[in-house]
């Protein structure tokens, strides 16, 4: 592979999170479903706002959330995302400028605001979304640069992105690119609920190989295959996928490949502080790796560790710089 | 004393935190003064802001955190500080008022945008602070509601009142209504660059006990009196104030009144992780304990409680309920 400008480009929802501790019966008031992403609109973002504790905001977004984790790594690492031009806008563009990572995506002059996911955190340190998308709505196929996605290694996309209307778009037009230019694409499925809303279209980009490499969690894969059963949805995984990451929380993951399926434990935390960004930093410390060329197990330890350090803090994004903790635990970065 | 409305009223500059963390070095290259608090205009805010990392955003503000302290010892609690009516005040207006805090202040409909403070927090947990004041500069005596100070147990008020143009008089007008109706009058003097300013009014507003109740630090209380011997400077305090609580971080703290100096020791903690909100947590404890006729080594036992919880995250109001803590701990709440 020549050297490219970018081990990784990420593509995704541009979302300040708003994360407030709550009890376990305010999310049953509130019709929450525990652990799942919602998707909600402007009269609801307010009603949820009102009615919930004190909070703080942070800059979130799942890919976004990944690609900053790659760059702490000390990936070279580039994001695609729609906010406005308001103030949680330009808090999300100094963060995400700030971790490294090259972000040139023109803010939404007018229209919606910026996206904000409202999270609440359980005691057990479980968290559940509810995301009111806002200019996150207005990405479109033109925010796509080709020369970016073509100096990229890999290019790593959100299955969320089939919620806003041209972000699927967006996404196929830089596949296309990516693939053009003989570079990888990867792919999370998000969320089991965005995976009930896109089954069918899921299921068709992994088969007609438009991504190289899934990302999912145990409860994501079982919604694709819609099936209870582990073994089965990882056996219909490998018929399907040339590539796939499956985390299964305290039970480590598993790197599924037409050759193998690779298990790597996870870490003992002595206790989730708050489980938001998990699975954005175990896909980020995977594309490091894959971009560097390592072996399955080792990309998987690396997702292992970036986020066993995101659990352990509030908020979805590393506070501690992940290449010295690579460096620290003897992986290679 | 009849059953008042409030236990303690709070008045002081409304701010948002915007929290990062950063090396030592960081600050000697932008000239920060470690520790301190220093005052900036807009233009300098973005030249900060730019060069900064990764940030997140909470509601702060002096006043504001020790009145949100209070509140979760279970006091009942009222703050009067003014915001603008964009994202970042509307922000600030949910977090303190989903603290169980009353806060009436009419936001600014235009003018500049909510104030901020850009906190850097070093690797040892110290803060450094740098404060655009925007629409807190807007603070008026007007935002003063007599009936709310009158049945107010406590009116407590920030030395940073003196930097807006206004707010001192909202500050004098504030004690002389609670002095009319046979309340307390309590002053923090906020940071020792603060205390320099303004030593002169502030020595004045003590000894002819405007206010009645004295939270300093050791800085502070070096830079009121000009000495760097301790007990010279308590000595001083003596002589001048009614009632003071001198915090000296992991020396505990000093109540000093007429007939005593009392010592309260600190408690252990493993690591300080960001040191933001100690002096405003101790005052809510102690208030608390004060509103509700503690004798003064358990009002300063319950701010050392306090101070304790806030040092041990990233952030400048509690995250636990102190009302729990102090029972685990055999305080009364």
């Amino acid at each position: 592979m020549p050297d490219l400008k970018f081990d990784v480009l990420g593509i995704g929802n541009a979302i300040v999170d708003v994360i407030a501790r709550a009890e376990d019966d305010f999310l049953v008031k509130q019709g929450m479903n525990k652990g799942a992403m919602a998707l909600i609109d402007e009269p609801r973002a307010e009603a949820i706002y009102d009615a919930m504790g004190p909070a703080v905001e942070a800059s979130g977004g799942s890919a976004a959330n990944t690609i900053v984790g790659a760059a702490s790594f000390g990936a070279r690492a580039a994001f695609v995302g729609k906010v406005k031009d308001d103030e949680l806008g330009r808090a999300f563009a100094h963060d995400i400028r700030a971790a490294g990572v090259a972000f040139d995506t023109p803010p939404a002059a007018d229209g919606p605001s910026t996206a904000r996911c409202y999270i609440m955190v359980t005691p057990d340190g479980e968290r559940t979304m509810n995301t009111y998308l806002g200019a996150a709505q207005d990405l479109h196929p033109n925010d796509v640069d080709p020369a970016a996605v073509q100096s990229a290694a890999i290019t790593y996309l959100e299955g969320y992105l089939w919620d806003p209307p041209h972000a699927k778009d967006a996404f196929r037009k830089a596949a296309t690119i990516a693939h053009g230019a003989g570079r990888m694409v990867a792919l999370t499925l998000s969320d089991a609920f965005c995976v009930d809303r896109y089954r069918a279209e899921f299921v068709e980009l992994i088969r007609s190989k438009t991504v190289d490499l899934i990302f999912a969690n145990e409860r994501e894969l079982h919604s694709l295959y819609q099936t209870a059963d582990f073994d089965t949805a990882v056996r219909a995984l490998r018929d399907d996928a040339v590539l796939a990451a499956v985390t299964r929380s305290e039970k480590g993951c598993v790197v599924v490949s037409k050759g193998a399926v690779v298990p790597v434990a996870a870490s003992k935390v002595a206790r989730v502080v708050d489980a938001t960004g998990a699975g954005d930093l175990f896909a980020a410390g995977f594309l490091f790796g894959l971009a560097r060329g390592r072996d399955h197990a080792t990309c998987a330890r690396l997702g292992v560790l970036a986020a066993t350090e995101v659990i352990q803090h509030v908020g979805a994004r590393p506070e501690a710089s992940l290449k010295d903790l690579a460096r620290q635990s003897g992986l290679p970065v």
